[in-house]
């Protein structure tokens, strides 16, 4: 080779590295068309109305790599009904229009339209996206987001295969059902859910039905659609589970029979890594845990999820944790461990105390909050109807869109007065049945100056029933927050911040409230846009336990037409 | 009093006789508020939701005077559900914009927005008004519309009293259940209603549940809300029956025991007095009936409606026709009349024959048509799909109201190839299964010239059951048609024609197609706008058996922004 052909070799093979290079690090784009539809399916054996995504529930998993642009194109095919879906975990930067939240990003899209979300994936981590309009997310509209890292870049464990599982509890009643009765004023609470699914499966007692029916096909449990999940597993073989909780209602422990679960990863962190039988998840969350199938391999073992927090009526749910070349079908020779019992606060407090960011990727938090905001939740009536208040003020979401109302100042959109920022510390006894009639409700939102540092203490109170309090896994829309503290009893304004973790908290986008105790968390007002934070229960948000904040709104450009279109946005969105 | 006091008296009294005669003669602007919710409710003792007006259905009875405006401010409260309401026998002339009929002439109003239908009830007679949005009228959003002359002119009959009662059959399933039955392609079809209603009220036999509930509340007999509607009568006394039936699915035949009713009024128009025992009714027709309280006056008697034309599984509905002072709740000594067996098909055929023009108020139609169009009404498959087909093309809405689509020059919003005016008449066998294939599916439209007369033959046939045929009510928005004839078999485009009632037709909007028979009618397309013309009954409209005339359309002032705001029209409306 001369010396010409050796320098165009050269730069011949410089410019396939730089290509493959590019190809390496250039961000795709992946495209999904979503039809949006009723189908009869039976999740857990029993018939049901079940809002699908090209016929299936869970949808599909988007599985994605950092960087990437995910473009779903949702058509409506439902008959009466809007829709709107909320991307749980991303946080929309740039595109806070985008973030699907009904009545706050956007007006509902309607039936025949079909809508185009358009948003980065800009970290690795297990999301997840649901509905987000009415209780629509109880109809099966739901499914998982895989983000990997980079290319080349590793993450700080090892596994050889992942899995993507969510946990869902489920009811049989519709939504429109339960939120009638929520909303009356002879309130009617549906209860417990009948089954809890894992990945869309469940397994309902077709015999303990309180209304049997004669037709064959209503309740069966042979059909394969009910079939126990299978995680099928190679002997000696790590695995990654992803697994997230969209209940509507219950708390949740999931353990694998015989097997220890390592956390890796929690809303789309990386964890100082720790060891657990079980793992407590609450909806709205997901974590990664390692999972060595380093046991018997003659034989399956069980999967199991069980309700905590509240006295389980709803069976365990099930599925197979399978030795490969195990039968699938081969049912475990034991029976289901029953997980820890309900009301053992303790362990679950414990479990939210171990989980601390990773020590090779600490972010660590502002030392010093620019402003603290309390939240006391209570339960209280208003206008003689149950409801969920924060700060004695229950949550209604406006008809038109919070995002378009202060980017166009419609002012007469929404209540313009703040809502309160703390409650009555020294008077009010968060041991003690709450006040019936001390709230009222208000679409009113808090503005937060942009690029400030906010402290949220979540404190929770007794509710309406005697010496009872509730677990509330809180959502924020739009960011992560460090977790900097838990604790039991009313929160200590002046003692409590000295014990906040500020070296290694862990970040999270949705976090639990324990009964009778506090939860303090810190974030960057630094994402423009307007952003719900709530109760991720679906009942307790429809039922006003949430908030909003707005931040940043004069950066933003212009917002695209296609959120427009209701309340006092008709007419803005021409295509 | 002195010459010039009288003069003055005199002045006063005219003037005052002045201000009554206006008084009498200025139309009036009624005006309502109402709220469309969810709410449980029991009207055959089977709790399930209803849409509610007010808190009622059947909603309000709108009571007014010919030449009266109409002002209806409608508060969807739906969670997540839009809406729509048809005013069923109001010709819209004028503001065709308000016919309410969803993609046809408004886009639908979404939950938390407040649309205002505005109009004149130009005529006297009895309409009624219900959901025209998906299957929403099987929900219970009704009511009747009853217009009363001007003050001062007489109708051509006398009665004491009136009362309006709507017939209705009733499912325990919700319209999305049925729906998503109807469309997928296991086709299920939700069978027959469970029970039939009269004024809102049926009775369910819970020990007939197919699917019993452990709740007390589920299904209770004992619960006033479905006790028998009772319609209390003086004896001696002559009754206006205003009835309309908003069927789903059931023709209908009403009886009052031991009484004889006189037909009067037919969907607005007089008609030549006839006496009858029991009255066939079907889905969006009205009558008026006069029934005079003439019968052994101690005891009570059932009014009972019973189902015709389909083999009837639905028990009769029953009501009592209570002499006062008997107690409202005593129960007639009788067993229920049976009614007429369900297949008698020329006992209905007679009554169809029966019904013409009251004599002095002919509105005699024009003599030659400018257009005729036959519509053979069949059963087919489309893409897998059972569905009905119109000259074998399925009917589909857009998203795009084809009243806007039309004044904008909106050309994409729907096919632009008119369907069919005719099938092939030599060929087609109307007494053989429809072939399952042969049939497709459009958006598109006739469109009529203005001013001209059409003609339209209704041309039954066997539907996909062998030896087959249904009834089907076909339905004019906008308009009333004089029914020229009734036949057996295939329609004779030469003979028939020779044998139409141009002397004294009954003009209707809605009219009935026996099985295996044909029915014509000749309109005149005298009012600007955009009309459907469907199958009243709900399933065959969603399943396609409908068509949309276009007339007049230049001559449209501006629409209404309000009913815009979907589909192509996004962006359109500007409050």
């Amino acid at each position: 080779m001369g010396g010409r052909s050796l320098q165009t070799f050269m730069v011949l093979f410089l410019f396939m590295i730089c290509l493959s290079n590019i190809q390496i690090s250039e961000a795709r784009i992946r495209h999904y068309r979503w039809e949006v539809k009723y189908e009869y399916k039976s999740p857990d054996c029993y018939k049901k109305l079940v809002i699908t995504i090209n016929g299936r529930s869970p949808g599909p998993t988007i599985i994605a790599q950092e960087g990437d642009t995910i473009i779903v194109d949702l058509e409506n095919s439902l008959l009466t009904e809007n829709v709107a879906i909320h991307w749980h975990g991303i946080r929309q930067i740039g595109t806070p229009w985008f973030d699907g939240t009904e009545g706050v990003t956007q007006c509902p899209i309607l039936p025949g339209d079909t809508f185009r979300y358009e948003f980065v994936v800009d970290r690795p981590g297990t999301y997840l996206y649901h509905a987000h309009y009415g209780m629509q997310r109880e109809s099966g509209l739901y499914g998982s987001i895989q983000v990997s890292p980079r290319d080349g870049v590793a993450e700080p464990f090892d596994y050889d295969y992942e899995r993507s599982i969510i946990l869902n509890d489920w009811y049989h009643k519709s939504p429109s059902e339960q939120a009638t009765g929520l909303s009356s004023t002879d309130f009617k609470w549906i209860g417990e859910p009948q089954s809890l699914l894992i990945q869309g499966k469940g397994r309902f007692n077709c015999s303990k039905l309180t209304t049997p029916s004669l037709d064959p096909d209503a309740c069966n449990q042979t059909k394969p659609e009910c079939a126990p999940y299978v995680l099928t597993v190679i002997p000696g073989k790590t695995y990654r589970l992803r697994i997230g909780s969209l209940t509507s209602l219950s708390a949740l422990t999931f353990q694998i029979e015989g097997h220890n679960m390592t956390v890796v990863e929690a809303d789309g962190h990386y964890v100082e890594p720790f060891v657990i039988k079980n793992l407590f998840i609450y909806s709205g969350e997901t974590y990664s845990v390692l999972v060595k199938a380093d046991q018997d391999p003659s034989r399956n073992y069980w999967a199991t999820t069980s309700v905590v927090s509240r006295n389980r009526t709803t069976p365990s749910g099930l599925a197979t944790f399978n030795y490969y070349p195990n039968h699938p079908r081969r049912s475990p020779p034991t029976v289901p461990p029953p997980g820890p019992v309900w009301n053992d606060v303790e362990s679950r407090l414990a479990q939210s105390l171990a989980i601390k960011s990773h020590q090779n990727y600490i972010h660590k938090p502002p030392q010093t909050t620019d402003r603290l905001i309390v939240f006391l939740n209570t339960q209280n009536q208003v206008d003689g109807r149950v409801r969920w208040s924060v700060n004695n003020v229950s949550f209604n979401l406006p008809h038109t869109p919070y995002l378009i109302a202060l980017k166009e100042n419609l002012t007469d959109a929404f209540d313009q007065t703040p809502p309160p920022t703390g409650y009555d510390f020294v008077n009010y006894d968060i041991f003690k049945r709450t006040n019936k009639t001390n709230a009222t409700s208000s679409d009113g939102i808090y503005k937060l100056q942009f690029n400030t540092t906010v402290d949220i203490v979540l404190q929770n109170a007794n509710d309406m029933n005697i010496n009872n309090s509730e677990t509330h896994p809180w959502h924020l829309h739009g960011h992560d927050f460090w977790v900097l503290g838990y604790g039991k009893g009313k929160f200590d304004i002046f003692n409590d911040p000295r014990n906040y973790n500020l070296e290694n908290p862990i970040m999270k986008n949705t976090v639990a409230v324990h009964p009778f105790g506090w939860t303090a968390l810190r974030f960057r007002a630094d994402n423009p846009g307007v952003w719900a934070f709530h109760c991720h229960i679906e009942a307790h948000f429809y039922m006003g336990m949430g908030v909003v904040f707005a931040e940043g709104i004069d950066m933003l450009k212009n917002l695209p037409s296609s959120i427009m279109g209701c309340g006092h946005t008709k007419g803005f969105h021409r295509p």
